[in-house]
């Protein structure tokens, strides 16, 4: 099938950079250690077809992707009630800014900074166990048992200060309902699940079918809810670099710092590639090549 | 034609509530006098068809539209260089705010909001009669002959103290080539550009045919070029609502405060809105309604 | 005396305006169950007279008048090293606010804002127990023992949010040695301890006698750090209002939300006023006017 | 005299330092021509004593110092109505920030920062001729005559974009009721003015005189008002090292990036130190230590 070729072609033309530019995420010590010189890629077509390259089975951190999936979560609950605590605007500034959140009493931009997520999961701390439905949804959509890395969970725990700050700050304009050590737990331990390119390719298959669910037919979000989270990805599902995404890559993404970053084309197809070391905003810098290649070849472009 | 009954239909659903809602931009005498009670709507589709309903032909102040244009000559002059001077990342500030102009001296964030399509112009004033080439272009892309309003033009300059402050501040950073004077001049006639829905709808066309002029044929922007313009147009075309625009009407749009949206239905057509009174951002209201039922009711976003 | 006589007639002339404008802090319930309609006045000089009236032995929530003994603490144990965390200047902000702080790398600007004074008591907590050495130190001074209200001190720890927020965010930038809990505990007491004007009056008495204690003779500061105790009290001392303070009132005032304002005539005098009710900068509006009115009377002015 | 041998000792002591650290102000040519290793110091006692050493006849640009002339001007002229478009407040921000003045409506926080001198400058622009105005005030404390650098005038006015770009902003907002070209006319003059260490002494005294001009006896300024402006001078008078001047010297200054600071021992004496080479701040480096020297030689300190 001929994306299967594209995607070896894209992993031949890559290997060689493999480890040459960038940083792997270094903040706690489990990320520190993965071997930056590793690639992999995978997509799932509407009408579930499959192709994947390179190390496209070695499961990973997905970090902000979760915020992908927290988001669904909080839009399939709650519907338009979500909205009135969270903005649907680009911030303009760094993910884990404090800065706009003093201006604006407590409300993030988005769901797709660090405060927007948080500000998501206390909403469903509120409605269920958090942890075990995200490990319950993310299961169901790829038809196989995905799980939390728990020390990775525990070394978000022990040093992610500038979360705890965040969401203390938020809970101090009224904008947080729950305990916020409960509420953090839950969002450390989204942060910490650990997926492959294949997995996530198949758990994002819903946004480019409408909503519906990849395996089991059911509707998980709307049509216009899976639309709306395809847009929220583009113009904010990518550090400060959403605009540069949108310039040169041309498709809504989500990307986190363990290296992944999965691309939608709507009524067409998902992805997912990853690589570890990042760019200076915090995406996957081979992730980010692949990606331009992939729709350079391809003319899969929303635009 | 189908296109035909769905714009009167949105023109018939949307004149009840035609001057309820909303202000008419009062910041100059020659945009506070418009009727707030005007609505026009207008399409082209890729192979030329036109439909066109309400006042689809009463000529208005394209303001900020024209950042557009003021774009499009840019690139078409300048290509990849054009970028060393203006960035491509929404700015999550209002669009003349000078505070992120300060930290990030003198780089203005995108070329969408006013600093940047100061800093665009500054580069056309090097190359050409910046005020006679847009005029060019425009009535190249009409096919017909589009002019200045010269009182809108000299109304801008008399009172665009806040213009005036951000190009200043720029050639303090040493991001202005030109006399300040000079490029203000240029950048006050293009926003007091006059023309219609069927106009505009007509003169951005070349964005939803991958470049190509849809009158000469001639290639104005390369594929890559013009996808790219409406990514930018996506990610920071409409003030700071573009988020709230990508969620709920999902198409690269462009607006302005004179009242008037121009959006690209990428492959498909173009098409343009205008109704005089905003909202709070400084977007057509009623645009925005008839952009949000033109995309629910043809199933036609990008996402 | 005279100076009896003056606060007698500074009394006499406020009482009509006790309670009418101004708002009692309200955050925590210990604090807005106050009445607002007291009013105490006190004062000391140099060489041991002692004048007060209206209430002024009634003990009050010092509250951020505490950020002027933790600076002594600091200054006495750790001298010029102190400063390589806190800085000097006004910060032109909020005092709970964390935007600077961000900007800045978590350096809170100067000792008498929230984040600065708990980057000093993060300090004093790696020296000794901070709690009881506040105690120690203000019973010492007031020749009494003082004591912590632990109901506020609780209610402070319970609803402090903010202080939370920023305390991590400090620490996310390494600017925080110890466990925050442990840092916030101390901090959240040395808010709560209870005072009267007269106690005050004479607690601060070492900064207008060159750093030496009142009572015992010990050199607490040295002149040089008396000094320039004073002087951070003038730029920095009362909340966003320093300017006004040394506008209108010109002496180096600490004031704090409980409705105290501690003031230092250097070589002549220490005073403290209090009244609960609050203008919008968070300091006592009744003290304000009585400060005003004594420097009036008196020509006591720095400048 | 005592003063005259204290000044003598500083020139010596600080001789060897010449040149040695800092950076002559280099915006305009003829600022950056001005040969670093000068140094001059001057004083004038209340009672008209007055002591000089060093350069102290040497004209130089005075630049920030005139604010302290145009606030007296603008006080002397109207009073408390001066306020009503500037603020009394550090900044926290660089003198020339844009920042605040955006999120502060175009009120600048005190008359010290460049944007607030130009706001009182366009109040006396539209008294008199403010620069006539300020050579006569200027005349008549020095008892000889003053003089504008035109050369000097003319540079800043070619270069000075970002105070053309305040101004322009101040006037959005309505602050502004003159011609900018013309405020800023006289604002860049006033800057350009020459003086001596030994004119600038004595032209100042009134600020140690309860406002009483020093030469005719005349009350220039009531006494509240000369305290006021020596408050002034202490919060908000020399850039953003206002806190590490009342730190380490305790007086109030003003300052200028020709190498100049003004300082006053209220009811004492006034003096003036120059040395072009400036620190990090824009405050004279070796200006800094000679009044830190001079303060800690004496024991003369407001604190």
């Amino acid at each position: 099938m001929q994306f299967q070729a594209l995607l070896e072609e894209i992993v031949a033309t890559l290997r060689p950079e493999l480890g040459r530019e960038g940083q792997v995420a270094s903040y706690i010590p489990a990320l520190a250690r993965v071997p930056a010189a590793q690639f992999g890629i995978a997509l799932r077509t509407c009408d579930g077809h499959e192709a994947q390259a390179g190390d496209s089975t070695t499961p990973f951190s997905i970090q902000s992707i979760s915020k992908l999936f927290t988001l669904t979560l909080g839009m399939r609950e709650m519907g338009e009630t979500l909205w009135e605590r969270i903005g649907r605007e680009p911030s303009g500034n760094p993910f884990n800014s404090l800065v706009q959140l003093e201006s604006e009493h407590g409300v993030p931009r988005n769901p797709f900074i660090n405060a927007g997520a948080i500000a998501v999961t206390d909403r469903l701390v509120s409605l269920f166990d958090a942890k075990a439905e995200m490990l319950t949804l993310l299961s169901s959509l790829c038809e196989e048992p995905i799980r939390y890395d728990e020390e990775v969970a525990a070394s978000e725990a022990a040093t992610g200060f500038r979360n705890v700050a965040m969401a203390n700050f938020m809970k101090s304009f009224g904008r947080i309902d729950n305990d916020v050590a409960a509420v953090l737990d839950a969002y450390f331990h989204h942060c910490a699940v650990r997926m492959s390119c294949a997995q996530l390719a198949r758990a994002v298959g819903f946004l480019c079918r409408d909503g519906v669910h990849p395996a089991t037919g059911q509707q998980l979000l709307t049509e216009r809810q899976a639309r709306r989270v395809n847009s929220l990805m583009l113009t904010c599902g990518t550090y400060d670099a959403a605009g540069e995404f949108a310039f040169r890559i041309g498709l809504p993404c989500k990307s986190g710092v363990g290296g992944g970053i999965v691309a939608v084309v709507p009524d067409r197809l998902t992805l997912c590639v990853w690589s570890p070391a990042l760019e200076s905003s915090g995406n996957s810098l081979l992730g980010m090549k692949a990606l331009e290649m992939f729709t350079a070849k391809t003319g899969l472009s929303i635009f």
